[in-house]
């Protein structure tokens, strides 16, 4: 057969995200010889099957003579979980097709146990962007953090008066929504919590509750007035750092970093972050608040360096992202 | 004859750009009418022919029976030059497309007189980015102005400690000095002048000049010490309406104020601006010289809004650019 799509096993394991950790949100399609698509499945939350076991379970006995892509080599290790690999071997599957490695060397090993088995096991390097944070996340032992701001496009989050809404459009609005609902969870520092009374809810345009919402966490000492937050419930932690640890040892691998400044330049100062996303608007203010607190360096030559990974275009916005490193390809 | 490609009068345009004001750098390719392209033409130099005379002259007697894409409805009137639209009747063309119409009342009326001979004249809508500065300026009866910088993703055009090279790579660059050779004239202010003894030439990767040469504008009072400028020579005024004004009545048309932040603040304060061109690189600064000098606006509702009409990855950098407002489709 000639070489399976990818597209379903990669929607399969995007439409997860936010929810699996501290499992990385694997998609996993299986086909016919003849090409034909049979089921897919994506990671359950934290206890429930992986991907594979999934789309098996949906597949039944068609699942015998089957040629399966999935997102992440499958597991080799009996956790909450038995092993993929030998869910894969048991339920007749004849090639595995995986587009990223597994970095945990506790489950890493799914290839080499499905060839013992008699099992074409391929790996066909890929991009898979859902899986981003969670290899960053096992590969620096700790949460992987992406900072996100709205700015004007000579870099300010605010007019001199204070007025901030609306920079963006709502297009950019609505993509920092979906955003949310894949992430583990939102944090912000005490000022913008006091400033701005923010829900940091995950909203359809319609203002209703996006289908997963990410935990919502505050940092530093400062009361938090009765607002929306308290209403909805939100975890408090001192310092950056804390929160960093609280939240892996919690099972958190990827949060949102939403601001403000102050907050934003702590966690980049901390040499935690890995991705920083700018929506950028078409205005010039001139003045006003800056989207960090402070300098970060004294020369250009010291100051945090990205790679570009995507530019897109939201509305009459921008959005502009950038990696620490590049963890993939 | 399906509709011809519109393609090569497009670039015979763009290739002109910067070499033909106060005139437009019009393109003009005439198809047989199986479809062949028989010549291409752009705009001389002020004072020379038009882009329609330029590719009747190369097409000699084969213009008989031709069809013309022009980038810009031809000109009607006797100038320094004949009518293009009588031109293109005489030499027996029988079909005229253009893509833009003259907004120029003095010139305008071009298709009515083709149509009048008995010559199809028909308007084929469509954004020509050659002409975007000279039908800003025709609009507005003043010079176009684009205000460029490079700057952090936040806004910066400076490191704290004033180091500036390279915020933007190669690539970037290299576009610059592209777009240089495609202006009439380069703006700096005094500031400029003097802090980075600049060149303001339009220079190829290895430094060698390019072919077109914009005219180096210096605007304020202060002494500009002996160096670049003043070897390679520039005009002075002190003030921005002083160039503006003096720019207009020596032919110039499209113009590019390359900072730095007191002066570009000056030119968007003037309301003169109508495209701003951000060329942005992955890194982030917290700190140091921002784009511009002083805040345009308190509010965020008075600040300068545009219109996004461009993004471009160049190398590891992006470039944003945006217009005041819409000129053409
Ligand atoms: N456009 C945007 O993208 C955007 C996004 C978010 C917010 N904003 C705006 O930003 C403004 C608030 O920004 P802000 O800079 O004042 O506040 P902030 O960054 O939200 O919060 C600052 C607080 O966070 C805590 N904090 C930060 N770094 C710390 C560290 N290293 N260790 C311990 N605690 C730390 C401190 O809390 P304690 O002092 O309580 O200890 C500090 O006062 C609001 O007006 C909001 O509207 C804009
Ligand atoms: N990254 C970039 O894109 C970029 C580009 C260019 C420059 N730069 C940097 O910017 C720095 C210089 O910036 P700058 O702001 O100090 O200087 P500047 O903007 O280049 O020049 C300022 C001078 O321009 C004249 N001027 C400005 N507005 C005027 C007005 N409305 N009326 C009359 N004159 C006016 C004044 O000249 P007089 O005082 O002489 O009368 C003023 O002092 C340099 O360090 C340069 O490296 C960066």
């Amino acid at each position: 057969m000639r070489q399976p799509d990818v597209g379903p096993a990669l929607r399969a394991g995007e439409s997860v995200r936010g929810t699996t950790s501290p499992n990385p949100p694997v998609g996993c399609a299986l086909y016919r010889p003849d090409g034909a698509l049979i089921a897919t499945g994506a990671t359950s939350p934290a206890g429930g099957p992986h991907a594979e076991v999934n789309a098996l379970r949906r597949a039944g006995s068609a699942a015998r003579g089957a040629i399966a892509v999935v997102t992440l080599e499958p597991c080799n290790h009996t956790g909450r979980t038995g092993p993929c690999a030998e869910a894969l071997a048991e339920a007749g599957v004849v090639e595995v097709i995986y587009l990223t490695e597994d970095p945990n060397p506790l489950a890493a090993g799914g290839a080499d146990y499905l060839r013992s088995r008699g099992i074409e096991a391929t790996f066909a390097p890929r991009r898979v962007k859902a899986l981003d944070p969670w290899l960053s996340s096992v590969r620096h032992g700790r949460v992987s953090v992406t900072v996100k701001f709205a700015a004007s496009i000579d870099g300010f989050t605010a007019a001199p008066d204070g007025t901030s809404q609306w920079i963006t459009g709502p297009a950019a609005r609505e993509h920092v929504h979906a955003d949310r609902a894949a992430r583990d969870a939102i944090v912000i520092g005490t000022g913008t919590a006091i400033a701005d009374n923010p829900s940091l809810t995950a909203r359809l345009p319609d203002g209703t509750l996006r289908r997963h919402q990410p935990r919502r966490v505050v940092v530093g000492t400062r009361d938090v007035p009765a607002g929306n937050l308290s209403r909805l419930g939100y975890e408090r932690y001192g310092t950056p750092e804390e929160a960093l640890e609280a939240l892996w040892d919690t099972g958190a691998r990827d949060v949102l970093v939403e601001g403000g400044a102050s907050l934003a330049a702590s966690f980049i100062e901390l040499g935690v972050v890995d991705r920083v996303q700018a929506y950028l608007a078409p205005l010039l203010l001139g003045g006003g608040t800056g989207v960090l607190a402070r300098a970060l360096a004294p020369s250009l030559s010291a100051a945090p360096r990205y790679q570009l990974v995507d530019t897109a275009t939201l509305g009459e916005d921008v959005l502009i992202e950038m990696e620490k490193e590049c963890l993939q390809g």
